[in-house]
């Protein structure tokens, strides 16, 4: 079996799996219990917590709270938020639907003015145009830093210094696809950013929120008091461990990881061109993690059925939209004209992914393609 | 070492600790991918979801959502109902913070009028005082079905048909600490309920809300549209799996389990009062997994941390108010006397306790007393 859809959810690393098994049969007390089982456990969650903020070169007196997925990590941000009517919102339809959705149900209650940041034909946001949106009207910016269906890498830096700039407004990131993998910096000028555990070699269920101290975020779930009282509910002690477990793992092989990862898709990139010359690579300076490309004439259904007869799994969208029929909205986001939606196939790989199973992948991806490519001569 | 606090967690069944971790290893696709390693989780956790309706004795078209912790299922409930101001919401100071905390929070929001459940001496609901509550402008009831403090249970199917009979209110039941313990029906007359896997020897991080057809709750993440456009995020296969693991087990030795903590229960009681004649059990119609008690003139920390000492863990109260001091409002609503908040002392048991760690814990209690006796004499 070769999965290339570690976008949508990847293999847990065989040290997680073990490490994870070992906490949840040891660490079964609820960490806010006082007595010294509870509380051993409460302070490996802090520790954890300091670790995280950390790794995204935050200040320890930032904010970083566990929740259970970057949806809920995201809509706490939008939902949180104190708007106002006729505040304006930047936001991209190219991104999540954890941050589309919410953002366009709430600028609809609260009669608030969304402006859509203008993505050019290679994915990547038009600086230009984007400048000219700014100013002390727009409240809040929701940037992704790298985006789930294009795989373009945004400098979320610059993009935020821009911002600050020309306004004061929240400027939040979905850093899902970037943390561990590339470099995310949240030292400077970024107010909030969500990360999760399933896209690095974690268990799903467990996710985080960095939020800037002196935030201006209502917690969206009220109780006990847990998380510094911004997010009630038992902590999850052992997915949280292993959320950090996973990430120490993939901060150390992060490095070699990028650039082989580079190399695969380059060498990817040119065998496909070779197998199949109509084929279109849309985007630019993007993640080596995912490769979206088109194929004219053949719908993506078709190829990805042909390939998971071999077993080998991939997606043509992001799992979260994967229901949608037709029109697409993240891909009409990224300049991909109508015609070719269901022409869509998105490749997305781990650090662990070898150069062996790629070569795998061309291989069945030319036999099927030669089963397929009287379809392009219609 | 012996445990006494499973009311606030419990260990994992050892086959379920198995069967996550093969789980964890082996579904690492995201149920939401189209591709066949998608498909099959998804069916998975469809079946899984039918699973839990027929444990509640619910109707299959009712919805079962799987949600990260009790607190997150008990807040959809109360943050998506369409309040209106002047509407009457009946709730009890005694349940868990994550009922109390986000009614008050929305009350003081919406301008709506809270009434208060009145609880009598021994814990239980006062049903003619009750009653006297109801009328058509009340359009919310949050109930226990088990305080999480007091072990009181209360008889939600007979409460839910009054209520139902004076008025037209969503009736909420929080089932956290009955569920696959005592028996828990939806059928009739109950419009919502929580329930949670680290509470039946699941892990932490994931939960169930209950919810009947044609209810008129919001979604509280929105998103990818999973949990049929209820519940946006990826959903945790492994951990839902594993909660319904967990919940099969649970119900299997629940019979059993129920007589052998009721005799427990019972002897505990007689012993303790031999050791400690001052001791008082202020409540009836109590679970057998929770025996709550005071012990006037030594205070429970004290207590707490000379059975620590001796590696038993035991809790005063509930683990999401543990770090409150002095007056305790959910000890108030349960008539103790402030007097004796810091007295309390809160024993819970799992379905494994086993007669042995009990008379254990006995010896323990009768050591402690006599080092501690001069205590009382003051």
């Amino acid at each position: 079996m070769q999965y290339f859809d570690h976008a949508a959810s990847t293999c847990l690393y065989p040290e997680v799996l073990d490490f994870l098994r070992k906490s949840l049969n040891e660490d079964y007390a609820n960490p806010n219990s006082l007595h010294l089982l509870g509380a051993n456990l409460f302070k490996t969650i802090e520790s954890e917590r300091a670790y995280f903020l950390k790794t995204l070169n935050a200040n320890q007196n930032d904010l970083f709270i566990f929740t259970s997925s970057a949806t809920e990590s995201n809509n706490t941000v939008i939902r949180g938020f104190d708007f106002h009517e006729g505040d304006v919102i930047l936001y991209s339809k190219a991104d999540h639907a954890s941050i589309t959705v919410p953002i366009e149900n709430i600028a609809k209650e609260k009669n608030l003015i969304l402006k859509i940041i203008k993505i050019n034909k290679n994915g990547n946001i038009d600086l230009e145009e984007f400048e000219k949106l700014l100013d002390k009207n727009v409240k809040m910016v929701l940037l992704s830093q790298v985006n789930n269906q294009s795989g373009v890498a945004s400098d979320i830096s610059l993009i935020a210094k821009i911002i600050k700039d020309k306004s004061d407004a929240h400027v939040h990131v979905d850093a899902v696809q970037a943390y561990s993998k590339i470099n995310c910096d949240m030292s400077a000028n970024i107010d909030s950013a969500s990360i999760t555990s399933h896209k690095i070699g974690g268990p799903k269920g467990i996710a985080g929120l960095f939020l800037k101290k002196n935030h201006h975020i209502k917690p969206l779930l009220l109780g006990g008091g847990q998380e510094g009282g911004f997010r009630a509910s038992t902590q999850p002690h052992s997915l949280i461990v292993a959320f950090a477990k996973a990430s120490r793992i993939s901060f150390s092989k992060s490095n070699d990881a990028y650039r082989r990862n580079q190399e695969i898709v380059e060498n990817l990139k040119a065998s496909l061109i070779k197998i199949a010359p109509s084929i279109k690579f849309p985007f630019n300076n993007t993640s080596p993690y995912i490769l979206t490309f088109i194929l004219p004439a053949i719908p993506s259904d078709v190829l990805l059925r042909h390939l998971e007869v071999k077993e080998f799994y991939l997606s043509s969208t992001s799992a979260c939209s994967s229901k949608q029929k037709g029109f697409n909205p993240t891909l009409a986001a990224l300049n991909i004209p109508e015609v070719f939606h269901k022409n869509v196939v998105r490749l997305s790989f781990n650090q662990d992914t070898s150069i062996d199973s790629v070569n795998l992948l061309q291989k069945a991806f030319a036999e099927v393609w030669k089963d397929l490519e009287f379809l392009t001569t219609k």
